[in-house]
């Protein structure tokens, strides 16, 4: 293939991530062969996006308002602030729809391997943030992987100093397991984190 | 998520094949968030490639020209065709080293259950371009799957009852393979395909 504006959109397709030369290949033949009008509608998506999202000033999720509609909402309990590490999982919370606070996105998580450090992901900026006399709760939604942990524990310790009560997402059985297919880590935590019942 | 230009933009990810709401989503927080660049220079290629490029008028590859290079190329062989499935095909035959002809990509392979006959691929203008009184041998190179099977002997026929001569890429024991790991179809052709030695 020696078409220079078909090597370049495989090229530009691998930047993608998880996408490499055998999938650009085949997503560019498919564009080119069955969906032009596809491809088109992509580029011009990639471009509004790219130029027209920026991150909430409040909450730091991507926005294309400088205040985002959910830290706009009045119908949100804003005595609770959520901190999650992505939008992804700001969205995956809100489909549970069991949850009516506000959030903080940290747009990544303490990565001291890769030099990622508290200046790198919004410490500060939720510091500030909390410090609106109306935050009272923080709930800490980090992963549960080393890296999350680590950032909650960073973060509860400068967030106690400041008299806010701090909270952390229960760790415990999946939804529908069966016990003896859980990892012993996991029951470890569910045995320590039992909570009376009635 | 509930910025308008995030979701077209997930959605239009969506469309390429093999890209799921999971990696489309994915794939958009990664543009956004660490490769604004990278989905200008994607908007750009997708853009030049789709308004661009084109099948080349002999061989219908895909082609900016006209007439693509490898049919312009003085240095191939014009006695030798091979007819492949596709551009993907062609560049991995292309990648052999091993053939000096010229191509034609029949951009599919009949799929009666989905309705795609001899006209959707191009069967007739096949016809024509081995009709140029130069072409002597035409070497079919469609996949080995129960479709390409199907095209290639309804090609066959074709050609044939046009005087040309035709012949089929071998099937055979993988390079590197230790027969008893090899399917007992693939053996068997292997067996009636043998040839002599010296
Ligand atoms: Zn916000
Ligand atoms: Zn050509």
């Amino acid at each position: 293939m020696s078409e220079a504006s078909l090597e370049a959109l495989i090229d530009a397709l691998r930047r993608l991530p998880g996408v490499g030369v055998k999938s650009a290949q085949r997503m560019a033949f498919h564009l080119l062969q069955h969906d032009r009008d596809g491809a088109l509608r992509l580029a011009g998506a990639l471009r509004a996006a790219a130029e027209g999202i920026g991150h909430c000033q409040r909450c730091h999720t991507f926005s294309e308002a400088q205040i985002c509609r959910t830290c706009l909402d009045p119908a949100r309990d804003a005595r609770q602030l959520m901190v999650v590490e992505t939008p992804a999982d700001q969205a995956a919370l809100e489909r549970t729809g069991s949850y009516r606070g506000l959030y903080f996105v940290l747009m990544g998580r303490l990565r001291p391997l890769d030099g990622i450090g508290l200046a790198d992901i919004g410490v500060h900026p939720l510091l500030e943030r909390t410090a609106d006399g109306i935050v009272q709760e923080v709930i800490l939604a980090t992963g549960f992987s080393a890296e999350g942990e680590a950032t909650a524990h960073v973060l509860s310790q400068a967030l106690k100093a400041r008299g806010l009560s701090v909270t952390r997402l229960a760790r415990g059985v999946p939804a529908g397991s069966e016990l003896e297919y859980v990892d012993l880590s996991t029951l470890a935590h569910a045995l320590h984190d039992r909570h009376g019942l009635g």
